[in-house]
C-alpha cells in the first residue's frame, strides 16, 4: 500500500471489495435486544455433521463476536461517500440533553468546511454535530452513575455474552446425546483472574455498575452514532486496538479508509487515526463515518501540524480548537499525554531510548523550552468540561513509557503513571470515562509489576497497553515480540491490547502487516481470555478440536481467526479437493494417523463400556481379544 | 518446496547457496581453549561508531551465540558430498574407551549398504562405525560423574559465556568514557528464575557439576563427531529444536538437507529427522555428516515402516536393530514413548482429541492389540544398554500428550509424567543422559503445574516442550499460539523449546514456515532467558536499543535475529540509501521526531550537569533559558 500511492477523490470514492466478502460458512446474525432499533450482530459458522465414523452427529452452528460491521451484513448496501447508518442516533437524540449545532464550532473546523480547494477531497457529511445541551453531561459514565442503564450497556451485555445460553441450547436439543455432548463442548478450565470477576452471564446491570465504577469504558461520541457499543474493562472480553493514520511519507485517504475496514474485518475492537501528514482533519471524517468500532486519536498530532512542527508554539486555545474540531467529528477517545510534567522531564535524561512517544516528546519539549508545567495538566479540568459535552473518553496517554527494556520499570515510567492516577480521579469526579495507556517494552517478568502498580494508582480504570515488548532484538518480527508480553498482561488484568505489526520501528504497515499484528493480537486476547477463565473462551476452542479431531477440515479452517490462510497453507500440501475431507493430513499421510487410532481406543473403551478408571482396574485380557477380533486397521480410505 | 519435489542423485549433490551466505557485518570468530582443536564458534557482529550528534563514540563489536556451523565460515570448502569436518574425532578416540567396527551391525543397515539400487541415493561415508570397547560406558554422564571434563564440556563452557568478559574489556577500552558505557550496555534487570542458578560465568567444571547431576545433557553420539558440542539444562542458555523430514506426500533428500542447513543458518540448537516416507534410513545419513548440530530422531517411526506401518507387528527384536543402525549413523537422541503404558491407554478414551503422538499412538495400539504391556517399558534397561555403548541421549516421548486445551493437564498426561520420571532413575542408574518431553497443548494458567510437577517428577532432568500452544483458534498461526506458551514455560525451567511452523495441523513447512517457526522460538527462548536473569542475554538487547536510539539503521538491522527481513521492511517505506542513515523513521517522517527530542533533553542535561534528582530540585527557570538560547530545532537533515 505505502509503495504506490493513488489519488483519492470523494466522488469516486468506493469500497475496498475485500472488506464486503462474506466470510466462509458464516452469515451475520443479528440478536435484538428489549427495543427493535437494538440489534446486536454476531457471526455465526454453521458446522458440518461428524462423519459416520467418528459417531455421526450433528455440531451446531457457533456465534462469535464481530467486530467487522455492516460491511459483512449481504443485506446492506455499503456506500462509504454515505458513510454507514447512524444506529445509535435515536437512542442519543431521545435522551434529550443534546441539540443539534447550527454549523462546525472549532475555528479549524470552519476554516476546512470553507476551503473550496478541499471539496474533491471532503466527506460530505448531511449531519449537523450535535452538543450537550448547557450544563449538561451526556457520558455514559454519567448515566451509569446515576443509575441510567443505556441502550448501549444493553447492547455490550448482549455482545458479551456471545450467545452463551443459545449455544448451550442447540447443543442440548442435537440429539440424542445432547446432554453429553452440551457437557464437553462447554467445559472451560477454571481460571486464574487476579481479582477479575467474571460473570458467568453478563447483565445490563453489570455493565452498568462496571462503567459507574470507572472500572470499565463504553465509548460512544454522541456525534459517532455510526458505531456499534463496545465495551473496554477488565471484567469483560480482552479487547485490541489497530493504528491506522498515514504520515508525512504518504498513504491516501481512501487507503487509510481500506486499512480501517480491513482491521475491523480481522477483529480490531477499535481503531485509533495516528495520521501526521496533510488532510488529517478529512481523512479522519471518511474513517469516522465508515466505522462501526470507536474511533481514538492523539489530538496533539494534529495540533503540532497547525504550529508549523514546532512544539514550543503549541498553545491551549489551538488545543483547545482542536479538542472540539474532533469532538464534533465523532472521535471516541483522545489520547491526552497529561502526565508529562516538567519535573518528570529530566528523568529521562539517563535512558537509553530517551521518550520514545511522540506526544511525550512533544510536551517534553514545550516544558523544558518554557520552563513551564504541562498545559495539559494545569487544564485538565477544562478538558473534561470539553469531553463530557460529546462524551469523549480519555486515554491518559503513556508518554514516558520506555523504549527499550534497559528503560523498563524506571523512575520516569512510574512517576508518570502516579500522575495519571490522580488525573483519573479529577476526570471521574467529572463523570468522564478514562482508561490508563501502558508500556512500552518490558521483559516478561517486570510485567507485573505494571499492572499491580496501575491497578493500584489508577484505581481500577481499564489498562490499554501497547505490548509489551518482552525483547528487543527481533526488528522485523515485533508483532510477536510484543505479542508475548501483550498475552501476558492481558492475562493478569489488562482491559485492551495496541497491537503492534511486523513492521514497526522500521516502517508504515501495508495490509499484510495490519492483517499479522491483528491476528497475533487475537491470539494474545483469548489466550488471556482463556487464562483468565472467561466462561465461554472456551467454546471456540473445543469446536475447533473436535472438529480437528474428526478431519472436518473445513469447519476446523472456518473456525479458525483466519480462514483463508489455514486452507491456503492446507492446500499447498494436499491441493486435491477430496483431500479435503480426507481421513489423514499430510504430517503423517495417507498411512498411517494418530487420530484414527485415537478413535479405535475410543471404540474399544465404548464397545466395552470402558470409562478411564474402570480401564486401569479391570483385568484387559479379554478385551484385547475383543479388540483383535474387531480387527481395525490402519490403513486409512481417503 | 513441497509444491515441486526434484529427484535427488548423490553424485549431483550440492549445499544450498543460501545457507552459506555471509550475515551481514558479521564474520565467524573462534574462541580457542586449552587445546589447540578445541575452536568455539561466534558471530561476531561489528558496529558502526555513534554519529556526531549523538556523542560520536566507538561501538565494540558484539559476539553471538553461532549454531550454523562451518557454513558460514569462508575459510571452509562446503562439500555436502564429503560431509562436516569430524571436530571431534580425536577426542572420542584419544579417550582409548571405543573401537572401531568391521562394518554396521543392524541387519537393516547391512541390507540397505548391499542394495545396489540405493547406489545414486547413498551418502559414501568413508569412516566406520564406532562402538564402546565391551563393558565401556562412553555416555558424558559417565564421565561427568567420574569426575573427568570432556573437552565438549570445556566447549559448552566457553560457548555459553557468550564472550562476556571480552565484550566488558572491549566497551571498557573503547574510549574515555569506556567505563560509563561498560555499565550501560551490560545492565540487566534482576531476573525470576523459578529455582534455576544462573552463574555469572559457566565453568567447565559446573558444566560436569550439572551433566553429573541429570540436570543437564549434551547430546554427543561418539558416530556423530561433527557436532559443535551444545547443552541443554535449565541452568543455560534456553535453547530451540527444528524439525524437518519428509513423509509419504514427498519431499526429497536435498530438500531436508536444505531445510537442515536453512535451520541451523536461523538459530536451530538441534534438528529432529521425523522422516517417515521412502529412503529413511539415507536421508538421516545425508542430515548427520552435514550436520553441525545434535540430531534426534523417533526410532518407532522407522521401526513401524519396516513392518510395513502395522503396529501390531512391531517387535523388540524390530525395535533393537533400528536403534544400532541409528546409533551407528549417530543419532545423537532418542525420543522413545517408553511412559506409555497398557492401562494409561484408556485414560485417553474421552479426551476431546485422543492420542495426537504418533509415537504413543503406535505404542497405545501395539499395547492394546496384544494386551500386553508396553516392550518399550519392559525392554527399557536393554534399550540403556545401547545407548551408553554410543552416548545417544533418551529424549523420552509424552505419547499422551493432550492435542487440544481441552485435554490439557489431565489423568493419561500426568500418569504418564510420573513413568518418565521412574524411567529417569533407571536411566541414570546407567549413566545414559535423559531429557522429557512436554507438551502441547495448554492454556496459559496451566502451564506451571507442567514445569512445577516435571521438576518434582522428573528431578530436574531438562523439560523439552513443543510449544505448548495457548490457544487453539488460530490455525495457520500456531507458531504464534505456541510461542505465547513456549516463552512462559521456558520461562518457569524449560531447557529446549521445539519449535512449531506455521504449518502445523494444516501441511508440511517449507523454507519460510520452517524460518518463520526458528525466529519466533528464538523470540520465546531469549524473552525467557531474559525474564530468568541470564547475566549476558541483555546485552544484545542493549547494544540494539542504543543502534536504534541512534539511527544507526543496518546495526539496528544486523542486531536483530533476522537482518534480511528487518532491512527488507525498512527499505519498503524509506527505499533510498541516503535514508539508511537518515536521522528520522517513516514512522513520523522527516519532520518530526521524538528520539531528537530525548536527545535535546539529554543534551540538555549534560549542559547543565543535570541528573535524575537534581533536576527535580533544582528551580529550572534559568535552565530553560539557556535551552531556548541553544534554540535547538525540530527540523532534522537527512
Amino acid at each position: 500500500m505505502t509503495s504506490k500511492t493513488p489519488s483519492f477523490t470523494a466522488t469516486a470514492a468506493s469500497v475496498d471489495p475485500a472488506a464486503i466478502q462474506p466470510l466462509p460458512n458464516s452469515r451475520k446474525t443479528y440478536q435484538t435486544g428489549s427495543r427493535p432499533d437494538l440489534r446486536v450482530p454476531f457471526r455465526e459458522i454453521s458446522l458440518a455433521d461428524t462423519p459416520s465414523q467418528f459417531g455421526a452427529e450433528p455440531n451446531p452452528s457457533l456465534s462469535v463476536y464481530d467486530t467487522s460491521g455492516p460491511y459483512t451484513d449481504p443485506t446492506v448496501q455499503i456506500d462509504i461517500r454515505k458513510g454507514l447508518p447512524p444506529l445509535r442516533q435515536a437512542w442519543v437524540a431521545e435522551r434529550g440533553d443534546t441539540e443539534l449545532m447550527a454549523g462546525l464550532n472549532s475555528q479549524y473546523g470552519q476554516v476546512r468546511q470553507a476551503d473550496p480547494e478541499l471539496d474533491t477531497l471532503r466527506f460530505e457529511l448531511k449531519r449537523q454535530p450535535r452538543r450537550s445541551i448547557s450544563g449538561a453531561n451526556v457520558t455514559q459514565m454519567h448515566y451509569a452513575r446515576r443509575g441510567i442503564i443505556t441502550p448501549e450497556m444493553e447492547f455490550v451485555a448482549i455482545r458479551e455474552n456471545l450467545r452463551r445460553e443459545q449455544y448451550i441450547e442447540s447443543l442440548r436439543a442435537s440429539g440424542p446425546q445432547g446432554e453429553e455432548m452440551a457437557r464437553r463442548m462447554t467445559k472451560v478450565h477454571p481460571g486464574q483472574s487476579f481479582g477479575a470477576s467474571l460473570p458467568t452471564t453478563v447483565t445490563p446491570e453489570f455493565v452498568r455498575d462496571e462503567i459507574a465504577r470507572g472500572r470499565a469504558i463504553l465509548p460512544a461520541n454522541i456525534n459517532h452514532p455510526e458505531t456499534e457499543p463496545m465495551i473496554i474493562g477488565r471484567n469483560f472480553l480482552v479487547k485490541i486496538n489497530a493504528n491506522i493514520g498515514n504520515s508525512a511519507l504518504g498513504s491516501t485517504i481512501g487507503e487509510e479508509v481500506e486499512k480501517m475496514t480491513w482491521a475491523i474485518r480481522w477483529g480490531a475492537d477499535t481503531i485509533m487515526d495516528l495520521s501526521t501528514g496533510k488532510n488529517i482533519h478529512e481523512t479522519r471524517e471518511w474513517i469516522i463515518r465508515n466505522s462501526p468500532v470507536p474511533v481514538g486519536t492523539v489530538p496533539i498530532y494534529q495540533a503540532l501540524e497547525k504550529v508549523g512542527g514546532i512544539a514550543e508554539d503549541l498553545t491551549w486555545d489551538i488545543f483547545r480548537d482542536t479538542l472540539i474540531e474532533q469532538a464534533e467529528q465523532g472521535v471516541d477517545y483522545f489520547t491526552i499525554h497529561a502526565g508529562v510534567r516538567l519535573p518528570f522531564v529530566p528523568m529521562t535524561a539517563s535512558r537509553m531510548t530517551g521518550i520514545v512517544s511522540r506526544g511525550g516528546s512533544i510536551m517534553a519539549k514545550w516544558c523544558l523550552a518554557h520552563h513551564r508545567e504541562s498545559f495539559l495538566y494545569e487544564r485538565f479540568e477544562d478538558i473534561c468540561e470539553i469531553m463530557k459535552q460529546y462524551d469523549v473518553a480519555f486515554s491518559l496517554g503513556d508518554g514516558l513509557r520506555p523504549g527499550s527494556g534497559y528503560d523498563a520499570n524506571d523512575q520516569a515510567q512510574f512517576a508518570e503513571l502516579r500522575t495519571l492516577g490522580e488525573l483519573t480521579q479529577v476526570a471521574w469526579k467529572h463523570d468522564v470515562q478514562v482508561m490508563i495507556e501502558g508500556p512500552g517494552h518490558v521483559p516478561l517478568h517486570l510485567i507485573p509489576e505494571n499492572m499491580q502498580l496501575q491497578l493500584e494508582h489508577c484505581h481500577e480504570a481499564p489498562f490499554y497497553t501497547l505490548g509489551p515488548l518482552a525483547t528487543d532484538i527481533a526488528p522485523g518480527y515485533d508483532h510477536i515480540t510484543s505479542g508475548l508480553g501483550a498475552a501476558m498482561i492481558a492475562w493478569q488484568g489488562t482491559a485492551m491490547l495496541c497491537y503492534v505489526t511486523p513492521k514497526e520501528h522500521l516502517g508504515l504497515p501495508n495490509k499484510k502487516d495490519v492483517k499479522d499484528g491483528i491476528i497475533t493480537y487475537k491470539i494474545a486476547a483469548h489466550a488471556a481470555d482463556l487464562a483468565k477463565g472467561h466462561p465461554s473462551a472456551a467454546f471456540r476452542d473445543n469446536a475447533l478440536s473436535k472438529a480437528r479431531f474428526e478431519f472436518r477440515w473445513d469447519d476446523q479452517f472456518n473456525l479458525g481467526l483466519d480462514p483463508d490462510t489455514a486452507r491456503e497453507f492446507h492446500d499447498e500440501t494436499l491441493p486435491k479437493d477430496s483431500m479435503k475431507v480426507a481421513h489423514f493430513c499430510s504430517m503423517c499421510g495417507p498411512k498411517f494417523c494418530s487420530m484414527k487410532i485415537s478413535q479405535d481406543v475410543r471404540d474399544y473403551a465404548k464397545a466395552n463400556g470402558l470409562d478411564e478408571q474402570s480401564a486401569v482396574d479391570l483385568g484387559m485380557k479379554e478385551m484385547s481379544v475383543q479388540f483383535v477380533q474387531q480387527g481395525s486397521k490402519l490403513y486409512q480410505d481417503a
